[in-house]
């Protein structure tokens, strides 16, 4: 897995930081999109992703910044030639905006679309995922995301098996979902001892604007990765709560507080320039140091985690 | 007066060719845009374009390559200062468009914002402008705008008038407005004796898509400049009407057909790669001399006309 940091800035595009937007490149190839803001196709016209691949959108507030890209990602991606379906999660009111969007220009998409509008606590479960959704606060409903690919069985020790007199067939797959089985020797054997350590999944959070809370701890708790905002320094906590917003300090306090293994920040205020991006990360590392920020174009891998035994 | 383009490609962006805009800055420092297709503000951030002395905005029809860019656009500009009116032009179902947006994203306009949907042969009268609108051929409705800068008188000859004894007042207005004077010794001094030529407003036509019809050419009728879009080459002739486009030849006989002073190509199909354009400049030449293709940030400077006499 692989996230691709689209756009890092904060309320308005600059020549440096377009708005909100990251891409979640799976496994599998599918690309999940983390807020639209203006001209995200734009970025990722330039980038590695591929628009026909992008299968699920997940805004996680309303404000223009991290929507406003929707109605023509969602067109361009038709003219391409994507047919898959693709689904948009995000705050009620989001299928108005779509809706009237497509409407209105007769985008026509040879597509479905679906917009499934959420609320705090829900959780929609995927094959090899699920998808928990968490209220922040920020004035306006915004949302975070936490994204947990589902652990898997691990390797079958085939050499073992075959040395059992176990031949491959579907008792490979017994064994590997975690059922025992009996041979006709009378002999038992147990999935955990002919297979390896299960591959735990990554769990990605990923918050919307937000002002610092509790409740984020819990639920980035343990996770690979946290990417949260930090709109400002701690220099300006105070217009920090004003606005709805964190800053670099409280985001890695969330991150040391729920024991995350990186963080990520991003949502830049514009005004920051280049030369001060060594003092946010600096003071946000004080805190917690595995924190890096983000610029547009930025990839970071997530890799799989430590094996643990079943 | 200068126009600068700042999206001259068709449908979708590619990497060298926005989405449609262009941007008329007129002597008085204020900025009137024409469509505002996504990413326009991108575009603006790149170009010696001010946001905040953007006044009006003429949308030629509501395909999402022309409006998608208009709810970022809007917001910046409050976020950035602006505080004087704003007017959007443009066809019916314009203000549900943009309303939507700014309702549900919760965009907060410091900025009076107007908009009015327009209709074939409306006229918009300004102190210094007239404004026409003209319905197109593009299967929804598409329009041009003809924006016709009012004539001004010329310059009172000074000299001449200190010579008759007229000295300076309420009295060399009342000469430039064009009226006759008495004087004490009862000449009479008719204005066009003492200024100079007449100075012709500047008539510029920007048409929305469409196919090649011949109320194009009454409508563009002895302009300045003429804005056209060329989504295809000569070859495409076919496709151009099928999609309610034109081509480069059809563009430059109306111009032609017109007698306008200059073509200005746009809207350019991705299909064609930069070493086409040459081609496509050549065959629009060959009907009309004055054309130039357009590339995304080019100015055009649209010069005074040649004096005529009153």
């Amino acid at each position: 897995m692989e996230i691709t940091f689209l756009g890092t800035g904060a309320g308005v595009p600059s020549t440096k930081r377009n708005v909100s937007s990251a891409a979640l490149r799976l496994d599998s190839g599918e690309v999940w999109l983390f807020d639209c803001g203006e001209a995200t196709q734009h970025q990722i016209l330039i980038s590695s992703i591929t628009l026909s691949k992008m299968t699920k959108i997940f805004i996680t507030h309303l404000h223009g910044d991290h929507i406003f890209g929707l109605p023509g990602i969602l067109g361009s991606r038709s003219f391409q030639g994507g047919e898959s379906e693709v689904i948009v999660y995000g705050p009620k009111g989001l299928a108005d905006f779509i809706d009237t969007a497509i409407r209105i220009s007769g985008t026509y998409l040879r597509y479905p679309l679906r917009i499934v509008e959420v609320e705090d606590g829900i959780q929609v479960n995927e094959s090899h995922f699920s998808i928990k959704v968490a209220l922040l606060e920020h004035g306006i409903d915004s949302f975070g995301y936490r994204i947990e690919e589902r652990d898997k069985a691990g390797t079958l020790n085939v050499e073992k098996l075959k040395a059992l007199g176990v031949q491959p067939g579907p008792i490979y797959q017994k064994l590997k979902s975690g059922s025992s089985i009996k041979l006709e020797n009378g002999q038992t054997i147990h999935a955990c001892d002919v297979t390896g350590p299960t591959i735990k999944g990554r769990h990605i959070v990923v918050c919307g604007d937000t002002r610092f809370t509790e409740k984020t701890i819990d639920f980035a708790r343990n996770a690979d990765v946290l990417i949260h905002e930090a709109t400002f320094s701690e220099a300006n906590t105070r217009l920090a709560y004003e606005y709805y917003h964190s800053t670099t300090v409280q985001a890695a306090r969330i991150a040391k507080d729920a024991r995350v293994e990186k963080l990520l920040l991003n949502h830049i205020s514009s005004r920051y320039q280049e030369s001060d991006v060594v003092g946010l990360v600096e003071e946000a590392r004080n805190i917690f140091e595995n924190t890096d920020l983000m610029e547009d174009q930025t990839s970071v891998q997530i890799p799989l985690r430590k094996a643990s035994s079943t």
